[in-house]
């Protein structure tokens, strides 16, 4: 794999993250296993981190509060905040602190990505339907070619998780849905399989149809290539 | 009802949006309907119109093409760009041509607002899950309190309508969700329902509840106010 | 020369830009001298306009209004708001209109010099101090390599323009000066000059100095490369 | 003095920027007199700095680097880059670090401000030609009413600093400029003086007029109110 102009990016993989969400051990799993591969590659690796400064300032409005007015949630005072420490990122990785769900709005990410000529963004983390699938948005609207690693993203919910999913499938043209297997594979240059959407708006669904068409994106098999 | 901070915007209702989108007669109907409404509480109308320019500068990555490389979508030189006869803007209303899903992406939409004193968005159009939720995401970010016109809303499966419209339930804290029918009511000082969340991320969903979930949204009974 | 990442932006060269700016006619004459070059070079030329809506929607803060509450300047109803005639855009141009003194802000600017895959901007035009200079600097936030051509920039007073140069060049890092002979040199492959600084916040100067370090800049001689 | 909407940045008062200031001693004596007051208002201080990665990720174009490939200024490793002792930020305070010379470029600088309610920003640092004045215009296109403090500004020659200062005066619409001493009065409730232009580009100069120009904005007289 050339590792030129690509970036892996983690989202809000926090200890404060691990809020009953599903699959978080796996998760926790699979990123630790993928990192090394992308610091062999010399590819940079970026984590983000969700803030709520503990006077307020900042907050997004209608931020849940505790009673003496401090937020509730990711409290810049709570050691919470830190990164998961099976993940823990090195001195020299890019820590990216944000106080909306994309980790794209008034951060630095954007001018941190162009000056590594980055075009392609390996992207995953928590919560799928948020964060996550905002972070993604804000990136393809900026021109990066994004490659999600499905297995290493979560939400609340089942449902949740696989519609945004899909509707990441749908609206962000010449994204890759990798596995963190395959993409292992492809980091150590082997053959490989991923998802790509041959058209716009290709998956669609109902609540019937869902959980298929979920099956579909992240079981690749014959729309694949190697 | 108080028409002070408030504007209504409408995402992308072009004349080729109708690309076998659900309810589209429907929504233009509403929207139809409920335009007068705000025109007569003095409170401004926006639009948006998605744009990719004949010449392919500035088109998203991936963004199809025909043969001729000119954009297969929203082609600048169609009139299908234009809004829908029977909801025309008037000269007097604020018109954004954007070149991403978002409507805040590198448009004046955020600095038309502000100058508007905007606290209070009404906001509808299509498709629910791409360019609506990306500008609804977007509007929260940068401080609006967000209404949201769900019947005013299309996408162009069942799926995706309903994932996209519990997904900003979840997300975008403090969201109210109202029917054309009950916004009329509040433009006209009226009793009237709408939905809010009691809570953070509270409409969680599988495939078999997605259907009863959204229901719960869009028929507000005991969980509302008037 | 290589025409590949490069464009040329224009900056509010409009009819009623002609308030009584030093050496309108001769940025005028240049400017018209200089686009056929790029337009013959195959590199795109871009035009900025700035406008203020009627009914002063997105107006900035402190903007003359008229006794009518109209705006005083740059009112979209008027044909003032037009480019220069003899300069006028192409079907095929990109016309970006603004609301701000940068003609970065809240516009598709960058998304569209990003697709054009830019990364050299030749600029010009007025006022030197206020929009020009204001979106030299949102370019070089950027990351794009600035290309400033002198004797097509002008302002209300020689004290503005001349600092202004001066500034833009001890704080845009790689930013060259030409002048519109020299750049066409450039355009037909001929040697030629222009001046760039050795080090960060070369041209420091008092009133007594300003003159001649403005000199410098303007008529590289002995400092610059061929 | 009402403390509502309001708040006072501090551009880049660091370590590392005093590299032969004129009046940095000054600029330093009086920021450390007037944040007392700020505080005692009740008026959220914020303090920006420079930063440089030490890997050069995010770097700006044409940054000076050193041998061995680290950046030559600001470099994140160095104690130089703290605020000077002598006005060290409290926890409380609002500490933004940035990439770029406006305080406002991809920083939480405007979603901070906006969630305080601010209006009225009051505002000094260094350079008065870089840092200060692109983060002055980057605030007034958003819409804050700009009050400069002009002996806690500086810059590294004379020339730079006047013209800054008229440039911001003739296109920084509703900007008003008070010294240190004058603003103190207004925080202690007292009369005060300011200069404010009456009109758009008011203050056009030339070499000869410059330095009178600048007394005319830093020595307000006859044309301040109280």
């Amino acid at each position: 794999m050339t590792n030129k102009r690509s970036a892996l990016v983690l989202i809000d993989l926090q200890k404060e993250s691990n809020f009953g969400l599903d699959d978080m051990d796996s998760i926790i799993e699979n990123t630790k296993k993928i990192i090394p591969a992308f610091r062999e590659a010399d590819i940079p690796v970026i984590y983000t981190r969700q803030i709520n400064r503990v006077d307020g300032a900042g907050l997004s409005k209608g931020e849940p509060l505790n009673e003496d007015g401090t937020p509730y949630f990711y409290n810049a005072a709570s050691d919470q905040i830190e990164i998961f420490d099976e993940i823990q990122p090195l001195d020299s990785d890019i820590v990216i602190d944000k106080y909306r769900w994309s980790a794209f709005y008034e951060t630095s990410l954007d001018l941190m990505l162009k000056s590594l000529n980055v075009e392609h963004l390996y992207i995953a983390g928590v919560v799928t339907d948020g964060c996550l699938m905002t972070s993604v948005f804000d990136a393809y609207f900026r021109d990066y070619q994004i490659n999600l690693i499905h297995d290493m993203c979560g939400a609340s919910n089942e449902g949740a998780h696989q519609a945004a999913m899909l509707t990441m499938t749908n609206w962000v043209y010449n994204m890759k849905i990798f596995s963190t297997d395959e993409l292992m594979k492809k980091l150590n240059g082997e053959a490989h399989q991923y998802f790509q959407a041959d058209q716009v708006d290709q998956m669609q669904f109902t609540a019937d149809t869902m959980q298929a068409k979920f099956n579909e994106i992240t079981n690749p098999t014959s729309s694949t290539t190697v």
